[in-house]
Order: C-alpha cells, then sequence, then structure tokens
C-alpha cells in the first residue's frame, strides 16, 4: 500500500489526458496538493491507503477549468450598464468609475468575481487590472490560482501616475509573491492603443529581465488595427512582432480581427490567444477566426473577460457560446466540435496561464478539480459526459471546487471566507459606483 | 380587506406590464390562480387578506418563460450525437431511434424535459412531435402548460401511418383536453419539405374548423429554400401565405432564411415567430434577422427547440445567446437590448402561444411566475433586475417555480411526480437509444 492524503472518488472522472481518458467509477490519489495517481476505484482503493475519503458519488469529476482572461474586480460593476455604444459605455460609465477606485473596492470587487468562478467550476484564471496587489489579496482570500499583474498604460490610472509605476508596481508585486504557489506575475500591457512603442519595449525587458509572460489585448476590433495602422503604418500583430514581445511567453486576449498573414506570425511565436466568445458577442467585436488558429496550431484558451461586458465570469456559459458561436458563424455543425472547447477550457487555459502543471488530472498535476451534479435535470440522461459539461451544464451543477487537493467551495459554502459578509460590502459599493457613472446624484 | 387564496412576497417583482414596472419589496395576490392585485409589499399587506403567504425573501420574482418552441420528448436523446453534419446527424442517429419510439419513451422524455424547464424557469412551452397525447400525459404529471399537437408529415411515423392518421390524431387530442386549464391543441404541420401543398391545406382546414393555431417549422435553412423553390416555384413564406395558412393564427419556428419580401408578408399577416437561437448556432443554420423582424413589429417568441440540437431546454441560456448572438451579427452592441430579449421570452411567448393569460403579472393574467435566488455568486451585485435574468442568470437559480398559483418546483423538489424514479427510468433507455442509433449492438 501507498500513502496518500485524499482519495477522491467520482461516478465519472474526465482526465484531460493524452488519451483523453473518461473512467467510469474513477477515483484521484492526492499528495501534498498533487495528483499522485488516476484510475479506476478499485484499482486506487487496492494500492492507496488514504488520510481521508471524499467520495462524490455519480458526481462528474473533471479538472479545474481556466479562465484565461479576466478582470475579475470589475464584477462589483455588474450589469450597471449594458447595451450601449462601445465608446459611451466605457466614457460615460467604466472610465469615470474607474478614475476613482481604490485598492479595497478591487479587493471587493475582485473577491465576488473569484467566489463566482469557484462557484462555476474555474479554479485559475489570468487577471488584468489596476490595484493588482488587492487582486492577489482576493486571489489568496479565495484561494484559487491567479496569473496577474498591474495593466500598465500610457495615462494615468487610479493606482499608477503613469506606465513607469505601472512597472514598478508589477515587479514589486512579482517579489512579494515569489515563492507562492498559487500565485504568479505576469507583465501587463493593456493593449497597442493605450501605450506607445516604447512602453511596449519596457514591458518586454522587464519581462525578460524576470522571466515572466506578458498578457495584452490584441486585434480585438477593426477599430483598434485601424487606429494601429494610422498611427505606426503597421498592423497590431506585426507591430508587436517587430517589437519583440511574441518572442516571449505571451497571452494575447482576444485575437479576432486578424489576417491570415498574422495567423502564419502568431503560430510561427508559439503565442497563446485567450479567446474570449461573450464578450466578443456583447460588445459586437467580431468572430475570432478560431478553427483557422487551430489548423495553423495556434494554442487557445477560453476566457470570460471582465464581467461588465459579459455579463458573467462562468466557463461553463463560455464553453457552451464558444461551441456554438463557431458552427453558426462557420455555417457548419462539425465546427469547434465539444472535446475541443473542453482542451480549450482546460489544457489551453493552462498554456495561457504557462502553468503545465494545470488542465488535466494525472500524475504530477496539481490536484485541481471540480464536481459536477449530474443529478441535475438539465445532465440526465448521461450519454457523453464531455457533451454534458460542454452544452448541457451551466455551471451552477457545480457541488465542489478543490484547488491543489484544498476544497474551496462545496454545497453552498466557500471555505476561505465570509461570503454573505462579502455581498454586504459589495452591496455597499452601489451607491458610490451609480454617483460615479453619473447614474445618481 | 379583500380576499385571496396567496400573497407571494418577493425583494424584487418584474411586472412585465404595459409600463414595465419592476417593484421592489412587491407582492402579487393570487386567487383561483389568477393574478387579482400587484404591488408593493406594504399596500397589498394592508389590502388583501390571504390564506397563505409565501414570503420568498430576497428573491427576484418574474412571469415564468415561455418557450415557444421545442420537442421535449428528445430529451431522452440528450447527447447522444453532437457536432456532426445535419443530414448524417438526422439519417444515422435521430430518425433510426425515432422510428422505434413508444408512447412510454415519449412520456418519460418529454417529463424530463419539463422537469428541466420548470427547474430553470419556465411555465409554459409550445410543444411538436409524434405520440403527442403521451406527450400531454408529461405535462400533465409536470404540471406545466403545454400547447401540443401531432406533427403531420407526408410519410409515417411511428405514431401515425400517414398525415390522415396525424390529423385525425390531433382531433381526437383536441376533444380530450377540452376544458383543461393548462392544455391546448395546435395543428402541427412539420415543415413544408416534409409535407404537400394538399397536406398544408388540410392543416389550414382543420385548424379552421376547430379555431386552432397552427405550428410549423419555416425558412429554417438555406437548403429548405431552394427545395421550396425546386418543387414549388415558391419561397417557403410565399408558399404559406398562397396555402392561406398566414391567414389563420400561426406560430412559425424559427424564420432564419427570409429576405425583405417575406419579412414584409409575415409582418402584414401577424403570424409570430418563434426564434431559436441555440438551436441555429449548434446546426450551423444562420442568423435570423431578429433586428428587421422587431422593426417591422412582427412579434417574436423564444425557443429552445428540441434538446437534441441545443442540448438545454433553459430559456435563461436561451435569452443570454439572443441577446449576444444578435450584436455580433449586426457588429452593434446596442441591439436587441435585455428588455427587447425578456419581452421575447415572456410576451413574445405568450402571443406564439396564443394565450393573451401569460406573460405579466397584473391582474387577469394567470399567476405563473418563478423566482430566483439573488444570493447566487453571478447575480450580485444588483442594479439592474432585467439585466441580472438576461445575462448574468443561468436558469439554474431557480428556487420555485409556480403555474396557475401551485407551486410545481421549490428547493430541489418537484411537486407533482417522482424526479428520482423518473431519472432511473430515463437512464433505462440508454442501451435501447444507442442500439436503435447503431452505436451499439
Amino acid at each position: 500500500m501507498q500513502h496518500c492524503r485524499t482519495l477522491l472518488h467520482a461516478g465519472v472522472l474526465i482526465t484531460q489526458d493524452a488519451q483523453r481518458r473518461i473512467i467510469e467509477n474513477g477515483s484521484l490519489a492526492i499528495r501534498q496538493g498533487m495528483v499522485v495517481a488516476v484510475g479506476t476505484r478499485e484499482a486506487l482503493s487496492a494500492a492507496w491507503q488514504a488520510e481521508q475519503e471524499l467520495d462524490l458519488g455519480s458526481m462528474l469529476v473533471l479538472p479545474g477549468l481556466v479562465n484565461a482572461h479576466t478582470h475579475a474586480a470589475m464584477t462589483f460593476l455588474r450589469g450597471l450598464a449594458d447595451d450601449m455604444p462601445l465608446m459611451d459605455w466605457l466614457h460615460q460609465r467604466i472610465f469615470p468609475v474607474e478614475a476613482r477606485l481604490t485598492p479595497e473596492i478591487v479587493r471587493l470587487g475582485s473577491l465576488l468575481g473569484y467566489a463566482e468562478m469557484l462557484r462555476t467550476g474555474a479554479t485559475a484564471c489570468m487577471d488584468m487590472y489596476i490595484f493588482e496587489e488587492a487582486v492577489f489579496e482576493a486571489a489568496r482570500a479565495a484561494g484559487l490560482r491567479c496569473v496577474g499583474g498591474e495593466a500598465v498604460f500610457a495615462f494615468p490610472s487610479a493606482a499608477c501616475a503613469g506606465p513607469e509605476a505601472a512597472l514598478k508596481a508589477t515587479r514589486a508585486l512579482a517579489e512579494r509573491c515569489a515563492g507562492e504557489e498559487r500565485l504568479s506575475v505576469a507583465v501587463n500591457p493593456h493593449s497597442v492603443y493605450t501605450t506607445t512603442p516604447e512602453i511596449l519595449t519596457a514591458c518586454r525587458d522587464l519581462a525578460e529581465e524576470l522571466g515572466l509572460p506578458l498578457h495584452i489585448h490584441l486585434s480585438e476590433t477593426r477599430e483598434e488595427t485601424e487606429l494601429c495602422l494610422r498611427k505606426h503604418g503597421k498592423r497590431p500583430v506585426e507591430l508587436c512582432r517587430d517589437l519583440g514581445l511574441l518572442d516571449l511567453p505571451c497571452t494575447l486576449a482576444h485575437v479576432v480581427d486578424v489576417n491570415e498573414e498574422e495567423l502564419d506570425m502568431l503560430a510561427r511565436h508559439k503565442v497563446v490567444a485567450a479567446h474570449n466568445p461573450s464578450s466578443n458577442m456583447k460588445l459586437g467585436s467580431g468572430v475570432a477566426p478560431l478553427s483557422s488558429m487551430l489548423e495553423r496550431g495556434l494554442v487557445v484558451g477560453l476566457g470570460t473577460d471582465g464581467p461588465a461586458s459579459n455579463n458573467q465570469l462562468n466557463m461553463f456559459t463560455e464553453m457552451g457560446r464558444a461551441a456554438l458561436l463557431h458552427k453558426v458563424a462557420g455555417h457548419d455543425p462539425t465546427l469547434l466540435p465539444a472535446a475541443r472547447v473542453l482542451d480549450m477550457a482546460t489544457l489551453g487555459g493552462a498554456a495561457a496561464l504557462h502553468d503545465a502543471r494545470l488542465g488535466s488530472l494525472e500524475p504530477g498535476k496539481v490536484a485541481d478539480c471540480v464536481a459536477l451534479d449530474l443529478a441535475s435535470p438539465n445532465l440526465q440522461p448521461l450519454y457523453n459526459a464531455v457533451s454534458q459539461a460542454v452544452y448541457a451544464a451551466t455551471g451552477l451543477e457545480t457541488r465542489m471546487t478543490m484547488v491543489g487537493g484544498e476544497i474551496l467551495y462545496q454545497d453552498g459554502r466557500f471555505s476561505r471566507f465570509d461570503y454573505d459578509a462579502l455581498c454586504r460590502e459589495v452591496s455597499d459599493l452601489r451607491s458610490f459606483a451609480l454617483r460615479a457613472a453619473g447614474l445618481a446624484e
């Protein structure tokens, strides 16, 4: 007998290993936060002695979903402004509120966002915002994994006087979270249209110096491309390539308005795209050429973007919309099958977060997993567990969310923080937000 | 003091009345299954004496959603076959199973579908399938409202030897459910491509004779239009118009491949379109020209279609996808705002079911409503109740579903049937379905 901390038993276990094994009555052996064995309940029970057993009955267990691009702090603005032209929405509603942000507001908004992620099966995310130290405080409070970093703009934010200050904050964040197993830092130039080539170069240099990945919004809209062409005589991907950004581990959010040449360029550089179907749909940005990306071997993760342009942080919602959007856009029901979508939300997310420990349940990977209640009417009957996760689940069937072997959410209870108190605190921010957005005196 | 059966108290009440009032601490007075008063809790508590009070705390109460087009029985096939070319999917998977259907299978599949609808906030649906008597049996068992009718094809189904038999079954169904308050019958020619002008005429005649509405799939794909042009020298809408179908109360499912002239034709005839965004997306059928429809004053309901092409029967999922699909298709974030989508799912559904008692909570309407738990992390904080319902809710926040003043679902329990027993029975159908679909020996 070998010894482990936890033996977890599932009705059905989606491993996402190289063979994409799905094991009925499957079990995980977990030691020191890592998966040490995967197999049938029978085999693992015979081979492993555990300090505790977690019997999830008939539930479906799958790797924790990875949200490849988000701004969780904006959750405190959910539903404040919808259905507006993009520029009005930004300038009248979002920017005026963001100009008055404080670390405490960012912490509360982020924690609510992470509560939603844990509640709907996500165990890790790539986050970009301001006051990112407060974002990390929320991530610690929630317990989920986060790759974050201070957003770098050419202009002042509520958090930083300018790009130098943002880079300094990024460096400080990287120092402070060194050695934290669930937190790591990326350098976050916001976009090509909110920075300059000089700032992008400084971001690249810092990333190179500290060995950090880069995370940037890229080619989100046609307007971005046109602006970039006017200003720099190049399309956004070309600009980033010429500045050497694509030579680093790089996560590119959106990648909607790209041509064939740019896609070839991206595929050659082994960067990762973070696809955000809900946001691209809600803002009317366009449809990312996902089939062309995947054909070229470009690795793609799936993200929710911020709740102000979604309005959910729910990776199950995102999987369903991704699967459906590309079928209708390509007039072909065979495009982006369920298994491919689940790959994006798990292994693609691991690539986007530049963390190879994530994305599947097999020895050597971290014990990040979620359990779905298959007894929910929308998950009955069960023919195909992957189809059920991608097409039929809403996310709220999640009964248990585990990160590194630790249960962070189970049956209505968050283990690390007081959810009801959080809701009261976030609710108290409403009058501030309404006033700042010009919606109340 | 006036007397009523129930006083229902909500944290927030979306009425969908002519003023689209949203009442904080709102209440409903219910008598004999009807809403008799709506107002603040304070006002109603002072004016009405109730046999029972139903205090839903801080929950959001809205009119029961109306599913304008579905084939609920197919729920027993959920996830059996996805991501296939349409014709392979139909001929290899769906038709072989449907050829071996029995009333009992149809009853079980429908009841599971209705369980999902009640669980996710729908209180009424427009259903089309075969063995519709068994569908009605399921609707009675679940308690939700259903407008159904035997599907009429030019060829035999497992239920009927041909169109005459299907029309006879429709007539018998109408006789048997006369006087049933929650069930009514429509004449259901399946489509122009699975019937003939003679059959369509016979359907129209029966509908006219019995005073029933018509329900037909129309202009779902470009292929349907091309086939119709080749066979009849007319586009589908024109064919139906010339046969007099559009002169009756008529619900047209899909209406995707239509031109401006056809839209004008439809608007002139006061028919109702049932929009099915998930199905149109998953099957790659195309994007219905919703903005053009609404501009012309065409009334539009929202439907899930069958679970084999969705794979959910969840009107909240459908609302979110509808709102997002048309924004990205039209490259405009202001298209189809949340309030318009909720109108489609409530008042539009009432029109699609030809039942003016549905769709809003006001005196004279039936007491069909649902309560959402706003404490769910994805519904926090609350700025705008309609935005929350359309963009943020998954449907599983539904804590209570009421039809005609009767609670049919509350906190995990269905009041009229044994859900666990149903799941076992549906699960037992899996080997039949796999064999019939050629997926098992």
